[in-house]
């Protein structure tokens, strides 16, 4: 049995860009579970219709399919109940809060600063697809999103919390990276893959964890291709 | 035995304004526990130099000592294991999370929007010692502070991960609150005690959590005295 993740592919296949998918990926990798990625491109809606939705991560584990990445961790934790992602109630409901600072805290601001190398790593055959949808969602177009200054400011503010615990551990769930840390990861992993822009600077605590979250399950994140890795697609 | 909670008071003795005293009533409330609460206030550092330090909350429970709104909260679950606050190592780690969320991304927005309103409910006797100590950690004057406008649109901002989670459940820790919530809640106790400021519309899923918040331990924050409470003090 194989297990299979479809996962957001960019201009090269091999680029693997979506915060969702990272989730996912990183969720396997702390249960110690194998799993094939499936390159996968925005437009190619068909082939995931039979997960009876439109977007990845798609996991596939035998008879099991689940979409979402959240749903994803608490599928992993259902099925494989060895060394927990979201844990007990109160856990899971606090691990909720770190989705939603994720998606509503980080990732707009994040956004600005990296929309037009986002734009530049998509596959050409997505790139309209793309601009339709995320200028519809922001009420803007791409190129009015791009604001590289405010957004970096933006997300100094928006960091805080996130220092203040990366200070007293080394990862948000303590001593060990966890759910919380996987669930904000992914977007720092997005902005790696298709951008050169330094988010934090290297004295920030974030710095330090983002190169523990880089080195986790033999260099898992650090290893992954990003843009400046195919030639002449970077500029 | 009576157990003694040393309590910021401003104006008058009954006006209990401090977030972090706030965070120790809820703590102890949620335990089903008694407690005296007494006013102190911010020059009377005298008065709690038996905790080897100068700040409220100053928790005495029986020959207990403990200073500091979280370490209260880890004290009273290894003092009263039942209904815990924290919980275990997983949801220990992520509640750490709301108090530097509530300290560095809310707490500075209100600050801005009601810091006038809060020098005004001060003790006259501690409005010196708090303008001294607040100007020099902020490094500007508490009028330059000021700033209701871009407070309330950095609370905006701030609260966005909040409403995420509050759109989904009743309370941060889910069907029933605890330690997150309560990290969290004595921000908006603070502001409410001091100002009449609408920190959030009441179109706002923040808002009913509010509601639900006061409501709790049969209206414990919603019958504290406020500033309008007393005659001729709001201005």
């Amino acid at each position: 049995m194989t297990r299979i993740l479809y996962d957001l592919s960019g201009i090269d296949e091999g680029l693997r860009f979506s915060p969702f998918c990272w989730r996912a990926k990183f969720a396997l990798a702390h249960k110690g579970l194998e799993v094939e990625t499936r390159p996968w491109r925005f437009t190619e809606k068909e082939r995931i219709a039979f997960s009876g939705q439109d977007k990845v991560p798609v996991l596939v584990d035998g008879d099991e399919v689940v979409s979402d990445s959240y749903a994803i961790f608490q599928y992993l934790d259902r099925a494989y109940p060895r060394q927990p992602l979201l844990g007990d109630a109160t856990s899971e409901a606090r691990a909720r809060f770190f989705k939603h600072y994720a998606e509503r805290a980080l990732a707009p601001s994040i956004m600005r600063t990296i929309v037009m190398d986002l734009f530049n790593a998509i596959h050409p055959q997505d790139q309209a697809y793309f601009r339709e949808s995320r200028e519809a969602r922001f009420k803007r177009t791409l190129e009015e999103m791009h604001s590289p200054a405010q957004g970096l400011s933006q997300l100094d503010h928006a960091l805080a919390p996130l220092r203040g615990r990366l200070e007293e551990a080394d990862f948000i769930d303590g001593d060990a990276p966890s759910a919380a840390d996987y669930l904000v990861f992914g977007n720092f992993m997005w902005a790696r893959i298709v951008s050169t822009a330094d988010l934090v600077s290297n004295a920030d605590p974030v710095y330090g964890w983002i190169e523990r979250m880089l080195d986790l399950y033999d260099g898992l994140g650090r290893k992954a291709m990003r843009i400046t890795d195919i030639q002449g697609a970077y500029r």
